[in-house]
């Protein structure tokens, strides 16, 4: 059987039968990152991410937003999990062809995000590859017990997403079909150059209330169900709620595509989902307001299993459909 | 000016001057590893590489050798530091053709090897490309004031290596060459299923008396100008003492090889060589012993710069050349 027919799911599963887990190992394979005990209170979070230029780097992406997805991409994965960063690694495969300004370029973007986000490009490793192939690792502390992870949600837990949602995808669309940008600038830059909430998720754990979290990154719709399997809840939420982001909307109207297009079914966007008890709404919010941030409440956990939208009256299954390699 | 012509060098180079060093970071860009300060007396050692079939797999490799060279070449880099690993995280990308029992097999050669040194895969992430890519990073702790690193030698060091060299690129020499291998199973051996030096490294840093080394993945040659140039020292080797892997002579003699080229100029044997005083090498000794493995002193680091090699009654400046990306 090929990849194509199996599926990355498929191929995660595998991965987390065939290695074993170490008593070491709090958070090992399926999170969005792994956490390993150290001595003393924390553990370390650790995360690899890699970009391939045909699959990641759309026509037209500056060398120096190359360097900054790269590390933006990985920063997230910390974030989803309420680490602090200490630092990047790269793993850089280069086609021998390639002009060396425009990899100073490339680095030029990782040193500028790193930068954004406090935290340092320590080291990699060079190689030479058909097409810029860029794998890097993040590397961060978070304390043992206040960990987000996607196994955290309870039921009764209310979830929520920072930020507006839909904007990194519509982006896409617009430079894959040449659509005018003009007005839409920010959807693309939202594409091009993609933030990590890493303030917001330190925020979150810090404040000892959230347990769960995962960042958006291949689709609203599909990060909510690796919550729910991973919890073992069933979760509900509002159609009405969800932050779409208002270019998005605009956009969607003027060339007749569906808004949940953008905003549950595709990713990129690396804002976080995240669950708290009602109780601790309020003083999650004002945690979350100090990064300038604002989180809106779209739906809750509830006894059972599966992810399911309200859409009026309605309530029906969200499609379980988003990003996956292979398929 | 295009990569092949500036050489992976430069590009190292260029990288360190972009790429700001903050407080915390006790050693960046350029060594084997980075080390990182944790609070306390631990400091985290993290680094990556790449493996891209076209250059890493010779024909004939299995898929759970390429499974163990990834994770042999990451916790080679680790030994050299001195570190004991904590873990490994992988980003693999795949052809979408390829079949799933392949894959399922990369992962059982990388579980074996982790297991081997006692360390565990914690986490990864999947892609889609047209080659097999494997980006590994292992992470691990030393003692901040025990890492040994390319910059520690001092003039007056005696500059030993463990095990014996040429064995690997001997080996591949026979692969690529599609030499009879009858006899000589043992150098392709050495290259397909390569081992680290993982409890020599940390038998090595935690004896104290050890504060320099580098793991021999470029070659003798390119890796004791690495110590050299970082270390700020002359270093002189005696031709007589390298230990060369008996195969790699007999193999040579019948083929008429040079011998140089496998066990001076050729890479990825991943022994240590390390550096430390001569009235500690007894103690040196014997703590390496115990981990099974012998060294052999070759030469001495004295004042001044370069590396130079003494056959017989010559001594003449030993050549930088190894593998080098790009050119």
């Amino acid at each position: 059987m090929k990849l194509k027919e199996v599926g990355e799911k498929v191929l995660v599963e595998t991965a987390r039968k065939t290695f074993r887990k170490g008593k070491s190992i709090r958070i090992g394979i399926g999170d969005d990152a792994a956490a390993v005990d150290l001595p003393g209170k924390k553990c370390l979070v650790v995360t690899t991410d890699m970009l391939v230029a045909s699959t990641h780097f759309p026509a037209g992406m500056k060398p120096e937003q190359i360097g900054i997805k790269s590390v933006v991409v990985n920063l997230s994965d910390l974030a989803s999990m309420g680490a602090e960063p200490l630092g990047l690694a790269f793993s850089v495969a280069l086609p021998r062809e390639l002009e060396f300004g425009y990899v100073k370029r490339i680095m030029r973007g990782m040193e500028s995000a790193a930068k954004e986000y406090g935290t340092y490009v320590v080291g990699g490793d060079l190689d030479e590859a058909e097409e810029i192939t860029i794998a890097g690792s993040a590397f961060g502390l978070a304390d043992k017990n206040k960990l987000l992870r996607r196994s955290g949600v309870r039921k009764g837990d209310i979830l929520a997403v920072t930020g507006e949602l839909g904007a990194a995808s519509a982006g896409l669309k617009i430079i894959m079909e040449k659509i005018p940008a003009k007005g839409y600038g920010e959807l693309v830059k939202a594409q091009l150059e993609p933030k990590a909430r890493v303030m917001e998720g330190m925020a979150l754990a810090r404040s000892g209330h959230v347990k769960a979290a995962i960042d958006v990154s291949d689709g609203l719709a599909a990060n909510l169900w690796h919550l729910s399997r991973e919890s073992g809840v069933k979760i509900i939420i509002d159609r009405e709620k969800i932050p779409v982001h208002r270019l998005v909307k605009k956009f969607s109207a003027q060339y007749g595509y569906d808004i949940d297009e953008f905003a549950l079914y595709s990713g990129e966007d690396f804002e976080l989902i995240f669950a708290t008890q009602p109780r601790f709404w309020e003083s999650v919010k004002s945690a979350l307001k100090r990064t300038g941030t604002k989180a809106t409440p779209i739906g809750m956990a509830v006894e059972g299993s599966g992810v399911f939208i309200k859409i009026g009256e309605k309530i029906d299954e969200l499609k379980d459909r988003g990003y996956e390699h292979f398929k």
